[in-house]
């Protein structure tokens, strides 16, 4: 089996300048060009947790694999460079070749779009469900790698596109958002950023624990998407606690001065749309400023794979 | 969970100069040094398919994860520079922190004696069995990569260490051969190698294919492990069968000029061992010189994940 995958592989991957040894030895060489620093993420995504192998499309579970890795190099506003995929298929599958196949098909066209190289993998078969696990590199551009760790009190919080309700289909079929972060990190002085992944309110809480500050969210001026308002309308509860907490958005969390930001606001220079949905505070904690006025603690709630 | 085992990560990994942005990003950054090519590798290993977890150790589980990939570094005489770690844990287990923390606790000494950052990593809770998948990255030496595909007609074929009968414990506490395949590549005109995870007569069939060559071996002269004579024993077969299709040794298979071959052998540069098991041909396809002299054909028989 994971010789005529490799051997489909080998025909399928497109060449790379930049890949000197690729899949068919023990390890791909990569010739990475006069180089600082490199950036490196991995992710394992599994039956179950975080698609359903009988609900969703094989492509689209390997598009959502690979796109969650660039989404963490997004996250620090790093160019993909390469990825390496491992996948564990499920024995009993009728067709353990045709959804290997599958997955790479979900991750070759993103793949082409950030111009990455799919540098190697490892396939086995085995007695478990179907898991899929990525490492991607990335390379950050001259203005270094965007933390988390350098929120600064007095930052405005910038959330890109809509958030909640991605369980309706977005957490499969999103674009991570690495265009994005490349043209505002390089474009405006960012301070900090991260992807959110499980939740506004949760993920937000980890950037203000890397930095050692706090938060006071602006509850109107959060990005609902309409799938948080359908859910929400559905299921009779609060469409902003769908965007405080689902996860999976894969939209950027990002700070910056607070005139930085309306200039980013006003300039307009992303197609996903940039909101400014609080402030960073010297003083740890979060609390969000509810439509009425009132100011209540903000507790971190997400979804939290773990 | 992943918090606390983060905490307890950032508490316990060694720092590391080139190790610019460790755990507790969105990915780690690492310096790398003018660097020509990256090596990289990934593996995923699955309870029940390559460890028991319920009869082995997690520290050696999390050895063995770690070991295999540096064993692909050592394939390619690669020097390791870092790894990635993604780890989904049964959430059924009766303590997935302990249990997380017993992986590493495998893992960290290895790391140190190969000056290897534990550079970042991904930890899940799922409803399927354990699961590790690890990300390795190398950097070749001056005389580039050691690859499969170099072997030519009239090589001698070598093998380090001693073949066979993995699975009574070395599958599990063998040493990868970093330091060997680096010293090795360093001081002796090797034309091709990969490690033997599979069977020799698998693995060393891949290096044929790769090379476009062909292989007559000699029974006599492959390293029968003492493990491998001791199942036979035990089951009625032939040591000679376990050697060449057990897999999991971990041991590298070179090829190298027959004088070159020799020279080796006579200075003994490597206290694991090596041995001259037979010589690349011209014509592909695989034979065995057996000790009566005669020479059948040989299929490549191993154990194959997949
Ligand atoms: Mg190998
Ligand atoms: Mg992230």
């Amino acid at each position: 089996m994971e010789r005529d995958l490799v051997d489909w592989l080998q025909k399928t991957l497109p060449p790379h300048p930049l890949l000197r040894v690729g899949l068919g030895d023990d390890a791909a060489v990569l010739s990475l060009r006069q180089t600082a620093d490199l950036v490196v993420t991995t992710d394992s995504l599994g039956d179950g947790s975080h698609f359903l192998l009988n609900e969703a499309e094989p492509r689209w579970i390997g598009h959502k694999c690979l796109a969650a890795n660039l989404s963490d190099l997004a996250a620090m506003a790093a160019k993909p460079v390469a990825v390496v995929v491992s996948v564990m298929l499920p024995r009993g599958h009728a067709d353990p070749l045709a959804l290997a196949k599958g997955l790479y098909r979900g991750m070759l066209p993103l793949a082409e779009q950030f111009e990455t190289i799919i540098a190697g993998g490892d396939t086995n078969v085995w007695d478990g469900p179907l898991t899929v696990s990525v490492t991607a590199f990335g390379q950050p551009t001259d203005r270094g790698a965007l933390l988390r760790s350098n929120a600064r009190a007095g930052d405005a919080i910038l959330v890109t596109g809509e958030l909640g309700g991605s369980i309706t289909g977005r957490h499969l079929d999103f674009t991570p958002r690495v265009a994005e972060a490349l043209l505002l990190h390089q474009r405006y002085d960012l301070h900090a950023g991260m992807d959110i992944t499980d939740g506004l309110s949760l993920d937000l809480s980890r950037l203000c624990a890397a930095s050692g500050r706090g938060a006071l969210l602006d509850a109107a001026a959060i990005p609902v998407s309409p799938a948080a308002q359908q859910l929400a309308a559905a299921d009779g509860t609060d469409p902003l606690h769908h965007a405080l907490s689902d996860g999976e958005d894969f939209e950027l969390l990002l700070t910056a001065p607070r005139e930085t930001a309306e200039a980013m606001l006003r300039e307009s220079p992303v197609e996903c749309g940039l909101s400014i949905v609080g402030e960073v505070t010297a003083r740890p904690g979060m609390e969000i400023r509810e439509a009425d006025g009132h100011t209540t603690t903000l507790e971190p709630t997400g979804f939290w794979h773990g």
